[in-house]
């Protein structure tokens, strides 16, 4: 598919520089790019690649539009509006329309003529599937789950019975969403299945990556807003809500009932402890534990990073005396030296 | 589902207050609950809502009894009878008895007549299905493979060959039990891979939750004892082995070989390394790191809690050289100030 | 399948001290080992069992070769030797050609006669699949893919469009290859899909272990070298590349962008960001955070070892002030005692 330069500018909003009649068919890194190709910057790590570059045109920021030897699009965000270009120039695959032969259909279903379920599909009875839904194979959903206009279902997706999921949403491969939480009572040394009684209710726009999982609430639901971003291998435990327009990094777990504001930046590899809240517009780096509420917006961090391994285990060592170390120190009277 | 008061206070060994022929029809939080709907009080953070509760009825243990405006079951252990009520008012769906016209089914295989093997299953050859086993869609059992009583396996499931699963044991969708092991050996810097030629063996009412896997035995079984309990996306390496009633959450990984104890506490996003043991009633809490074997009961930790992020950051930059400040405070006759 | 001592002894390279024609049917450890079953002494923890072993022979190194009671195969990497006896004795099971009458293949797909498509398998269009290929069942290759000569994917496999797997590679069950990477433009607080439009490259011989997801470039590709093998439940992030001979082990989660030298051991549960590079024959142990490139080969760490819980409470504690501290100790002419 191709365009040329002087749409692509007006459909972002962005000011052009060069002509507006070149054509453009691609999207390339500002290495890479050559004739009918275009690039951005909006990494200032690869900056370095703007001046060299031979695409056809580049989407930048006013202030580097100087050192662009090539043809510029200009834009307050020039990530936002590559992500805008890139989706005129590569289209989604058009949308099927059909119940495949050999999916498996319950009883009592709605499903919009307008809809795909793909082969090797299984619907249990009384689901509701909207227009332009695609499922695109060896998918399971259970009784009574709905699911939103527009929303693909990657293959091997599992809803189980009593999800909710909105418009627009995208369920990327091997996801499982609606799974009994972890609700256990412990009698007398052996532990007793609490039976899990909610549903998860996802919103619309959201995205879910590849094999992440989202258990039913216990007792009320499991909530997912409009607009969350979930990556690959994450794990939302039962009675878990996440806020609007938050984002969710690749195998942070979530324990059961933490509340997670809108709007907030949750890095990869975190663990949030269960039963507590976190407000909103706040980021959460890369392995940190949250293990209490946090309550004012910010930046919070406990991801230690890696040294060379000889002065690591030195360390580890001084820190598990840690404890007692300061304890010697803050005694009055006492030098730190003579204490030991 | 309805039954009435005195039934179910007479189920749980629980003493009524209040009219035992009053109906109850579902469970509810203490907030949320009203007429014909029972709840119950079993931690201390959710005491606030008690003394305002309309619910028809309160589980909850003898202390809390008078602040409660309602009728109560008083026990001893209010979230197991909760629990068991919970089951009783919300029975399991009803078992289906069929091998669905599409599964595939292999050679020599014995499936019990009151099994459901759902759509688009696959049974290899020399399976064996118990009584009453469920596989609700999209399964693979793999050759030689024996399923017990009861046992249900959720949507998606892969078992491989030569696995053996107990009875009333629930595996949820996703899970993974007896791919080959991690088992390689470095031959002149390129990895050769070592059979893997033992089975996974998993006893009776273990529940293993969303996405996890479960490594067969290299040589010899990786074994899960009766009644442990395995919450999503964990990972269980080769030869492991987990004692009866304990309990794994989220995220956590087992390194191979590594053997776990009976009535063991495992927190979410821990790590186990491999070759190690780890004795009785040990309690891991989240995101905690074993390196070597644990021989007395207790709890242990290594999981560091977040802080705000500029602090966090002067922390670790204190760490880094903790190692060299200790040496310098331990070295007698030199103050810690002068060392630098 | 049975072979004769001095035929194994040959095929490893290996210096045999006993009966050539003593028949060997079996792998086993050394302490579970008899007649007929062949062990091998490689991990010192096990050197133990070595003098009481019954084994028909044992596989080690000729520094052990004097303490074993039986007959012996010298070699200088017995685990190596033993993983190639391991694979003699043990063959692979026989493979299927045939496509299964309910996989669903789509148009223009060159499948070689010798391939074995399972059952419920889905293969959509322009999809190639080499000579020996084996799909174990309920995959499914989108379109435009091609997997080469003898890989075989497991069970519940996805192989997403436009992938390119090499030659003799396993992928275990439940894995995604493919999947959109996690790529979000930030648009006034809302996120905008930024589209992923490269692909992703895996070599000859490498291993994917169970759950794993493997993301597509985002632009330009993903790539997995020749040789490497990554263990389960990892997630590899869009724009990763692996190098040669690399080892990535469990739950593991690698960033965008990430470049990963050859020869490389990365160990479980650790996170690397994005956008950095890693020198080859760099070893990052067990639960570390990698913050930052890595240019000198090495061992890294920041995994936390576990201590008893009230010991870590009292270091974590500490800990949290110790940025401060430190600052007054380095105050010179303050005592740390003093500066409280």
């Amino acid at each position: 598919m191709g365009l040329v330069l002087g749409e692509l500018a007006k459909c972002v909003g962005g000011q052009l520089q060069g002509d507006p009649e070149c054509p453009i068919t691609a999207v390339a890194t500002l290495q890479a790019a050559g004739d009918g190709e275009i690039s951005f910057l909006a990494n200032p790590r690869y900056r370095k690649y703007l001046s060299g570059t031979r695409a056809a045109a580049v989407i930048l920021s006013i202030e580097h539009a100087s050192e662009c030897p090539t043809a510029t699009i200009t834009v307050s965000n020039p990530y936002a509006a590559y992500a805008r270009i890139a989706a005129l120039l590569y289209p989604a695959a058009a949308l099927r329309q059909e119940v495949h032969a050999n999916a498996q259909i319950g009883n009592n279903c709605r499903i919009d003529a307008t809809a795909w379920i793909g082969p090797h599909c299984i619907i249990e009875d009384d689901v509701t599937i909207a227009a332009g839904v695609q499922l695109q194979g060896g998918c399971f959903v259970g009784n009574g789950s709905r699911i939103g206009h527009a929303t693909t279902l990657g293959p091997q997706v599992t809803v189980c019975h009593s999800v909710d999921i909105g418009a627009r949403t995208a369920v990327h491969p091997g996801v499982v969403i609606g799974s009994d939480g972890f609700g256990l009572a412990n009698d007398e040394g052996h532990w007793l299945k609490v039976p899990q009684l909610g549903r998860v209710c996802i919103g619309d726009d959201v995205e879910i990556g590849a094999n992440t999982t989202i258990d039913r609430g216990a007792l009320g639901d499991t909530i997912i807003e409009d607009g969350v971003k979930i990556d690959n291998q994450v794990h939302v435990a039962h009675n878990v809500r996440i806020g609007r327009h938050t984002v969710v990094a690749g195998c942070t777990g979530i324990s059961g009932s933490a509340v997670i504001g809108r709007h907030c930046r949750i890095g990869g590899g975190v663990g949030i402890l269960g039963h507590l809240e976190i407000v909103d517009h706040v980021t959460v780096t890369a392995m940190s534990l949250v293990t209490k509420s946090i309550s004012e917006p910010g930046m919070y961090s406990s991801g230690m990073p890696a040294q060379e391994h000889a002065v690591w285990i030195r360390n580890v060592g001084s820190f598990r005396g840690i404890g007692e170390l300061v304890r010697k120190l803050r005694r009055p009277g006492k030098r730190a030296g003579k204490a030991e």
